[in-house]
């Protein structure tokens, strides 16, 4: 009975009626057909924040570098694998989008160029990679002149994490940041628990830890507030 | 019936009473706390060969990078992340091993220097990378002075595959070699199926396209095969 009170009050959700678009996992970038720069991204926590967000009352997007989850039954998705194709999967519709949450660990750089082949182990003892630097999806997606979405973005951290964090939400000109130490091997990539603190320009929240689950629901609740006080500022 | 039979023709099976140690998966390694260099090796083919060994009466040390498979229940299980946990685990009790299958996609190049720290998105466009070629597995087993076992490596190509194969075969002073077309994404990686050429010094045997649990009981016949000839022309 409480399931159905709670979903009943979900149908009139916080983000009923509003268009979710969501990153989540790892890019992987490809240095040749075999290998690739990648990182420990599970993918939880953005796979949470959508199941949050349809049950919200949202219809979500979400768009997902390769993970081992399986996909919300009710989000459209979209599996991506590089930064570039999750940025072209965050840009297309982005005009429907009303809230852009990117909690994908997007590769900062990639290959300069791709071999077409595997790349042979030659007699050389060191070996130089050339990285140029990835397009940065939630910066672009906040940068938007017009129809822009709240953008929310993610810090994931490993020292001075809100200070980081903060410098983060105003370059990249973010609404909200969802800052994560993820040095901390009880709460990190793929730990199924989190403890995360949410920051704005004003005030920074901090919610304990606890399951991706329940954590993905008290963002989606403490968003869906900010949208709200947003909206009404506006109008 | 069928099963029961086959199970006891591996009790008194090929590889009976034999250690046998197979390495599986890819490595990661390590740029900082969440960054890694991988392939996109799902150690299937290393997991159904331990599978198949066991069946054929051998005791098996899988030595495994990270992948997302359940490990054999009936083989001794090692889990590693990098080239040189994988080369540690595979030199621990190789004196007891009579048949070493290197399996793995190992990394051939490592960071030179890991950072403790999550490296921050600079300004730089470019940014170089230093990789140090990682130890050679196989190649360190295979050429043991003492208590060498027979040694079986894998070749996973793109392109002239055989030739590649031979080349390695000879310079890594290995028993066999499995050739491995990595370009066909029917026989892939990932992928459930596989077809492989077993490479000796003196002949080549084509294993066309089957599961790779299939294939992996056809390797193990073979493998078997060359071991047997090997133990009589030297007793």
């Amino acid at each position: 009975e409480l399931a159905e009170l709670t979903a009943e009050q979900f149908q009139h959700g916080a983000l009923a009626g509003k268009r979710v678009f969501i990153t989540a996992g790892p890019t992987r970038e490809p240095l040749d057909p075999v290998r690739y720069i990648s990182n420990h991204s599970s993918g939880k926590m953005g796979y949470a924040l959508a199941e949050a967000a349809i049950d919200a009352g949202a219809s979500v997007k979400l768009i997902s570098g390769p993970v081992t989850l399986a996909p919300p039954a009710r989000a459209e998705c979209v599996q991506v694998e590089t930064a570039e194709q999750m940025l072209a999967a965050s840009m297309d519709g982005i005009d429907s989008c009303d809230l852009f949450i990117a909690a994908a660990a997007v590769a900062d750089y990639r290959p300069v160029a791709i071999a077409e082949h595997k790349i042979k182990k030659g007699s050389e003892e060191i070996m130089e990679l050339r990285l140029v630097k990835n397009p940065d999806i939630v910066a672009t997606v906040a940068g938007l002149a017009t129809s822009r979405p709240f953008t929310v973005g993610f810090a994931a951290e490993t020292r001075d994490v809100i200070g980081y964090a903060r410098s983060k939400l105003a370059r990249k000109q973010l609404d909200l940041i969802v800052a994560n130490d993820v040095s901390n091997p009880e709460i990190g990539f793929n730990s199924d628990d989190n403890a995360v603190t949410l920051v704005s320009a004003q005030e920074e929240i901090n919610l304990a830890q606890a399951s991706k689950r329940q954590l993905a629901r008290q963002l989606i609740e403490q968003i869906a507030l900010y949208i709200s006080r947003n909206d009404s500022s506006t109008t």
